[in-house]
């Protein structure tokens, strides 16, 4: 199979950008909804809906790749072999339902293991973050530099609110010699803010789709992506993983206890 | 004295609409500034300067009105009688240096101890969120409606990180109950958000010009504005502050220990 990684960079944002323009129709129906009952029913809905529609495209386009994703739609998938798209269709489910706003779609594309093209759309904020190591890194049609490697005392980290309010492995510690604490809600938003040095860590417990499209571009940025024991990163299950700065995952590492 | 409570509208409009332009080119030109030393004097400069030219502007426009602000030109104010003036120049400042978004600069304006107009600024999202009780609350120029009273369980929170993390006055209970918790690090910012009903509850100690115009506006929208042990805002003084539904701030008031 050959691949071509900007072939497939054109076609995740052109899929992200109709998915992006549907989600935002989405998210103004789903305001009008009366009954919470409802309205729940139907966010589970707009999930399903919008995976299929993913799953669909790339299989139409990808006929022999394999498919990762939450709500069902995705393959069997038992191994990394050949090309492998995760695909996470709303992310930051809460923020969708409550607030608007601070809501992703993701999609991760892999060959053998390898992480070869990421793609984020901030569906409000009509931002696509996408690109991997030889392509490149961009938002929308703008090239982005990689971000500065600062460490963890000049940058804002953020942490999952269940870690971190439990002080689950010492986080709190991290968290306190950092220039202070935010909590976004969503995996592909922090992503984003990562990626453009907004902060310089995020750690949370995250499944496969969680993770996918922001690895491949945190890593072709240059920070790092590490489990929280420092083992590799298995891309089949879920793990409580740490982004950031080489500096802040180093300082990180050295703080953290992973009980 | 005669107040014009839409005349005062307009007018911090226009002056906020001013300050928010300023400020974008400042943040440019602060992401230039190479070393961290003269990165952190370059926002002190940034912080004066605005706030020298907003009270300045509010003493050419009301001269006879005095001025509560953070960085040091304002009137030295005793009681709150006749106008009052609060001014937070820049709001959120670790935002404004690390991540340059989510950050705001914000006035309220009071007569004789009661809220009147207040008016924030989320400079980079370009919006202003303005207006009161007798004109109505607006996001630019357009009307908004109050947001619903939803109750805790329904609704996202946003606690003030050391606060939350420390799980001070048994804070940790009321964001348990909650749909989620969420730290955006600038009061204007949540404030927005709150008005909007993006959030529910916001709970932070708070100074005189980080409370002024969000109170205004928040109580104008059916809000509830308290201190923790429930007795009255004193406008003078810096307190811990919780704003939110009247449901969720009923509901927090019984979890919450006012130690």
């Amino acid at each position: 199979m050959k691949i071509d990684s900007k072939e497939i960079d054109n076609f995740l944002v052109g899929l992200l950008k109709h998915v992006g323009e549907s989600l935002r129709e989405d998210s103004i129906k789903k305001m009008s909804v009366a009954t919470k009952k409802n309205r729940n029913d139907l966010v589970t809905n707009f999930d399903k809906k919008t995976e299929k529609f993913i799953n669909s495209e790339i299989k139409k386009a990808y006929p022999e790749a394999t498919i990762v994703s939450e709500e069902g739609y995705g393959d069997s998938v038992k191994d990394m072999s050949g090309l492998v798209f995760f695909v996470d269709p709303i992310d930051g489910t809460m923020n969708f339902v409550k607030r608007g706003d601070d809501f992703a779609s993701m999609i991760g594309a892999y060959i053998d293991g390898r992480p070869l093209i990421g793609a984020i759309i901030d569906v409000i904020g009509e931002k696509i973050y996408h690109g991997g190591k030889e392509i490149g890194l961009f938002v929308n049609d703008e090239k982005i530099d990689n971000p500065k490697d600062l460490p963890l005392v000049e940058g804002l980290v953020d942490v999952s609110a269940p870690m971190a309010l439990a002080n689950k492995f010492n986080v709190q510690s991290v968290i306190k010699k950092s220039s202070g604490f935010r909590v976004y809600g969503s995996a592909g938003i922090i992503f984003g803010h990562l990626l453009t040095g907004k902060e310089v860590m995020y750690m949370s417990y995250l499944a496969p789709w969680d993770l996918a499209a922001g690895r491949v571009m945190c890593e072709a940025s240059g920070m790092s992506v590490v489990s929280i024991d420092d083992s590799p990163i298995n891309m089949l299950e879920s793990q409580v993983v740490i982004v950031g700065t080489q500096k802040v995952v180093s300082e990180a590492l050295k703080t953290l206890k992973a009980r």
